[in-house]
């Protein structure tokens, strides 16, 4: 067929910038790329491929003559347009958590569970949350040999994982904050300083995020659990086809801009070295190995900010779990764990077209 | 007995900060309290006790008349001088890994295993490791109910843990960086920035701090371990006195300046609920029970930091382990996880000669 049409809703937020970047960086398979926001941000000019877009208002109309429509938009909004962007025609592939679960929807990493794409019966394929995204190409190159089991994870979440209004608010904090060489050592004290320098109380993290770590993401949920920590289970289940995965995590708030981390804490049904797994995480293409901690080499966020694959060091033969590897995995949460993935699974289906 | 005499060896660092204004706070039950320091400090004049004190070298004769010492100094300098001053009459309390796990050396949490101190063959008595300390009160607690089988930890480290140079490298590259709000959004910018202000390269961590989290602490060790992820595993073990404990552990070091933080998940041989552990916790004096996130209460290290007890929030029960609490725990590293553990164990001591 001739090149299909691609239209990108939510193109003016966090995740629509490196969007916009992605599309016009990599291989341009595209014929029209079409911008859409609210009604709000119609007429706002935006490059794209080097040229200027008029984005336009979100409409039933503005799908007609789009093959693909990537959706990066919050969850209500992605619950009322995807079936109507659906119904108009295009492939919808949605960013929200509005549809990730749901059984005649795939939830697709390209290079974990291509084929899943295949099979979308309402026409939309679901990618999945940034903090889970983070870990799945590494953890499905490793369940493809050695079968996984159980993962216990603690994360290290970017400020960028709630919107640009995370890092937005870390950087002021940081700036309202710096040259005071005794801020953190006092109970309360970095509350105090933000309320003394005027710093609006509209954060979007439940406590101060510069010089803290704040342990909550996402909503509430029975049990005590935040909504990210339940999401990183079920996805995962999803993704590896796992039904029974067993899964833990603890999602942490940290003050980095972008790039996600995870502590892993991971059991194999069969036995598996380190060596094992760098074999493995060395032939993976979207896995970038970075494990030689005697020469200091293991990623961080400052390093991996701004690259497309998942990151992985720190790898270690559990000492009292059997089958078990204890590694740390980064990933650019805006990237792969955003924009890239979608962007990714919009060629796949449109090499299928 | 008349009141005994105390010795403070180390009593200019990070720490030795900390313990002095800890003996100057707490019950007055000590005689004469004698700052030792390497000869360099000597003849400083630091308050204890609202009192001007000066700073003696340490020399083998500056432990004579003196009933209890607490070493605060680097591991070979323990391992120098601690068997000096045993020698020389006083029971000594040392806070470095010199000798933790040795058998006749015992390894004390005063709330956790108090009788321990009373086997001193050496006259010795070690006190953990700051990352150990911070989850070994509520640990302690859970253990002796439900008995603890399995802990996979992964650490949110405060770079006073490093020393006061960590401190001081994470103010200084918060200060180089702050008003650029761009960093941390691209690969190495934040090195190129440090670089660019001048900063010199002798930072204690072995990747920039501010705006990151760097996935090491300590020196390296077979099988790709860091020193203190062993030390977790192995003083756990021993604290606890289960030396089959299961224990994985990922440390991690946060740009937060005081206050240890750890994801704990841990499974017992019993079943345990929320409610179970929240009874534990409650009763325990030492632990403080932060825990209902439905109301944005769950501990952050930028309240904890100045406090004695080990706080613990966001406990659930695992959804996909059985006997299992995943759960989150702050404490701060400079007091119980360090000087005030000292200062209890001379304490128990004290109260017992």
């Amino acid at each position: 067929m001739s090149r299909p049409n691609l239209a990108l809703v939510g193109a003016t937020g966090a995740v629509g910038t490196v969007m916009r970047e992605i599309v016009s960086s990599r291989e341009d398979i595209w014929g029209e790329i079409r911008l859409v926001a609210s009604a709000r941000s119609a007429g706002k000019v935006l490059r794209v491929r080097d040229e200027d877009v008029v984005v336009r208002a979100l409409t039933p109309e503005v799908f007609d003559g789009i093959d693909i429509v990537i959706f990066d938009v919050p969850d209500e909004v992605s619950a009322e347009w995807v079936p109507i962007a659906a119904a108009r025609g295009p492939i919808v592939i949605d960013k929200s958590g509005t549809f990730r679960m749901e059984a005649d929807v795939p939830l697709v990493v390209p290079e974990v569970n291509p084929l899943d794409a295949r099979n979308r019966p309402r026409g939309v394929i679901s990618t999945p949350n940034c903090t889970t995204l983070s870990m799945m190409a590494a953890m499905g190159a490793l369940h493809a040999e050695y079968t996984l089991k159980e993962l216990v994870v603690a994360s290290y979440q970017a400020v960028s994982g709630a919107g640009v209004v995370g890092p937005a608010r870390l950087y002021d904090e940081v700036e309202a904050l710096a040259g005071d060489r005794s801020v953190g050592q006092a109970s309360g004290d970095v509350r105090k300083a933000l309320a003394n320098k005027q710093l609006p109380d509209d954060s979007p993290f439940p406590a101060p995020i510069a010089f803290n770590v704040v342990p909550w993401a996402g909503s509430y949920k029975d049990g005590g659990w935040a909504s990210e920590e339940l999401k990183l289970r079920n996805e995962s289940r999803k993704i590896l086809g796992i039904p029974d995965l067993k899964v833990s995590a603890t999602c942490v708030r940290v003050p980095v801009v972008t790039t996600h981390s995870l502590a892993v804490h991971a059991r194999f049904e069969r036995e598996i070295t380190v060596a094992d797994a760098h074999r493995v995480l060395e032939a993976a293409p979207t896995v970038v190995l970075m494990d030689d901690p005697a020469n200091g080499v293991f990623p961080t966020p400052l390093e991996v900010v701004g690259n497309d694959p998942t990151y992985v060091g720190r790898i270690r033969q559990a000492i009292d779990f059997p089958n078990t590897l204890d590694l740390f995995v980064c990933g650019d949460n805006l990237r792969k764990g955003a924009a890239l993935n979608a962007a990714e699974i919009a060629e796949l289906v449109a090499s299928e077209l």
